[in-house]
């Protein structure tokens, strides 16, 4: 079954050509090859439907670098985080580091968003901060998490229309797990949604069972 | 610039009657557009390269079910394991869970390996099973990981030869963040790398960098 652009032989030497001497007209390219303009044509079109080539009126086809991988990759490009997603844990900032913990296995998740008493974000913490917290030599039923929180401005967040490719960006530059999506309101952010590594490979299974496209 | 197959209503309208009424011969999809077989040619060409329709001799088109997006899933798709895995970091089964959750932050890992003295796979530490014990009420420094690791056979293993798509899909059903790369060996498994869902999200970046494909 054909499911990949397999090029013909004369496709493949129309792409060298324009590759070479592009931009370049349609008549010039059928000269080169010894062949009509009217015979080139279907070659031609299924080089341009596919994204190899482009053309330009007055100035000819053109390679743009493009291949059929490329397809998907457009696509992948825009898929925005409030299409993937999840619902966010918070606590408050005033809770101890041993009651965060309990949050953080009850709701089976590896990253805490903190917020105050306005409902606006404050910190995040990891499961990283916490087992940091939990060698240390205090009682952590006595330590508020406050004081072992990332806390704004040293978070990073994303909004819901930010691209998912971007927010994968991030948390492979920034070592990170998870980034709390947002919204702006009076004073500071409301926490959303929450957004994972585990968000991006879930999307990368999907592409796979074509279900995103 | 054309980056992605957009079809035309003729071609839309042809992809409709050859979903409804395939296999039909080119002939008869000529005839349901009251157009000639040689105008819809090129068109019908195109929707072949691109996937979207097969045809066989003497039975004519028929509907793939499959579209452009398709051409990087399938490449997706062979992606193994061995050329995106990371260094796997190991202990022995007989180091303390405070040694365990020291040598987590100095190798900055989530996930250890646990291996005995024949260098045997025998457990995996993730940073949650360090959480969980360093709440509990007993010494660090006296409990061995052994107590607290997930041990052989309970643990999901992968070959360097594994397609990463089903590493992801077992990443997300167990919930786990990351597998050990084995090597079978006499006695049982060498661990040989580590596969996480840092290195699925990088593959997602790398997609759209378009340097994989």
């Amino acid at each position: 079954m054909v499911r990949t652009i397999e090029l013909n032989k004369r496709q493949e030497q129309i792409l060298q050509i324009v590759k070479e001497h592009g931009p370049i007209t349609g008549e010039h390219i059928a000269d080169r090859l010894n062949l009509t303009r009217a015979t080139l044509r279907p070659d031609l079109a299924i080089l341009t439907m596919a994204g190899y080539l482009d053309a330009r009126p007055r100035v000819g086809y053109f390679y743009t670098g493009k291949s059929g991988a490329n397809l998907l990759a457009e696509k992948l490009k825009k898929l925005q985080v409030k299409d993937f997603q999840s619902i966010p844990v918070v606590v408050n900032d005033n809770v101890s580091v041993y009651d965060a913990i309990c949050t953080m296995f009850l709701e089976d998740v590896g990253t805490l968003f903190v917020v105050d008493n306005q409902s606006l974000l404050v910190g995040v913490l990891s499961r990283k901060d916490l087992l940091r917290a939990s060698i240390g030599k205090q009682e952590l039923t006595q330590i508020p998490v406050n004081i072992i929180m990332t806390r704004m401005p040293n978070i990073t967040v994303c909004k819901k229309e930010d691209l998912i490719i971007d927010v994968a960006r991030i948390l492979i530059e920034k070592q990170i797990d998870a980034l709390p999506v947002v919204k702006e309101v009076d004073g500071g952010f409301e926490v959303i949604g929450r957004i994972t590594k585990t968000n991006i490979t879930k999307i990368l299974v999907r592409l796979v069972d074509d279900d995103i496209m």
